[in-house]
């Protein structure tokens, strides 16, 4: 089931999600995923923290010739500096932690990012690290889960194979964009999550000063609850202005 | 993406289709295909000459707890003898051969395989080495080809994601198992491949003994043609019988 062809030609098949492996531990499933991502037609990558740094020669060795989507791979420091161009982030977890947001199998999710790409919007989608996954605060920067229906009596799920499966979804998936759903107006602009970024930063401190925030223990996941409401569905930079104007109006010294 | 959930409770779903790794090389494959196969619900291993000999510590190490798919599996010199008792046999394979065989998409292999689960017989899927895939003798032993979906412009897949990709869909499809279809009467049984085999092998003696076999470059393509040929459809025990005696009566000495 293998094959000689090199990956010289990779390209990006527009519009392609962004696979983001967040503090990825070993360098070779770093290369297994992109040799993954090349059978699926994926092709931007990104990777968070890394624990042993980047570049690594053995995610080279490892990835059978999708060197292209290595070259081109980048590197944050954080989840919100990862995502802040986008307008969706998707986020694989494994199980249901109790969190309001939409969740979507791996077939699901691909015709949704068929469709955000047919709107020219950007999407994203995290990967947490090997043995823990993602942790509550990646989750909290996604609009929407997805979770595979694999066997539950055997959740082991190996990183390059988790990318494998979304990228064969979403490759199979690419006939249905033909056909473009629904676009935003002129009038609405999505915000990116940058602007979102922005947007809880200005919350979060207008809370803290108000008080609203002072218990520190209960202080992350409150701040993590804000995140989760205000990423429900897509945020209009209009709304977001409007919000904006609220916190400053509310915040004003009386 | 991960979990900690050991393999320690796995157990065969039934009908659990038989994973036929033809001459794999490395052993760490081996145990990555264990693991892929734990997340997609398949139990059954089958190895066919393993380059580096059987049972190596090092699949065991990559199986992140599928120990007990690897315990069970079992070693074969063959293809022939690796298929023996099934009834129906697939074989992935990434190009078309010109080969008159079905080919399916994974999803509907998938489908097919738990229709023949529903009817009781045995089937298996073989992957072929790392590098070669399988070859023109191994193809035929199966009666339908797998081909993936997948970015025709970078074809290397691995072994283990190859394995994952099946079981994906298996474990998806199995909710349509519980609508049985076509049941064969209790008159007629399909023949298995080992009696498929012994009629092969009368029919190849009865054409060497009658020289229709005779040019030593023809024999070895001419012979998978027939086997081919024989491998169409389901063959039920009593028309091997027939074709059984077709032969033997027409190689009679005259």
């Amino acid at each position: 089931m293998t094959g000689r062809d090199g990956g010289a030609d990779l390209v990006a098949i527009e519009p392609s999600p962004v696979v983001i492996l967040v503090r990825p531990q070993l360098a070779e499933n770093i290369g297994a995923v992109a040799r993954a991502m090349g059978n699926g037609g994926l092709f931007h990558l990104r990777i968070v923290a890394p624990r042993d740094g980047w570049p690594q020669a053995r995610a080279w060795r490892m990835a059978s010739g999708a060197n292209r989507i290595l070259d081109a791979a980048t590197v944050y420091d954080t989840v919100p500096a990862a995502v802040a161009d986008l307008h969706r982030v998707f986020a694989t977890c494994p199980r249901p932690r109790h969190i309001i947001k939409p969740v979507l199998t791996a077939r699901g999710a691909a015709a949704e990012l068929h469709a955000i790409g047919a709107r020219r919007l950007r999407a994203g989608v995290l990967f947490g690290p090997e043995r823990a996954g993602l942790d509550n605060d990646d989750i909290a920067c996604a609009d929407s889960l997805i979770r595979y229906d694999l066997n539950p009596g055997f959740m082991s799920l190996n990183l390059a194979q988790a990318v494998m499966i979304l990228g064969y979804e979403w490759f199979i998936a690419r006939e249905a964009e033909a056909a473009p759903r629904q676009f935003q107006t002129n009038e609405a602009r999505i915000a990116d999550k940058a602007e979102l970024e922005n947007f809880m930063a200005h919350l979060t401190r207008a809370c803290d000063a108000s008080g609203f925030l002072k218990n520190p223990q209960k202080r992350p996941g409150m701040v993590r609850n804000l995140r989760h409401f205000f990423q429900r569905g897509e945020v209009t930079t209009q709304e977001l202005n409007t919000l904006h104007g609220i916190i400053s109006e509310l915040s004003r010294p009386r």
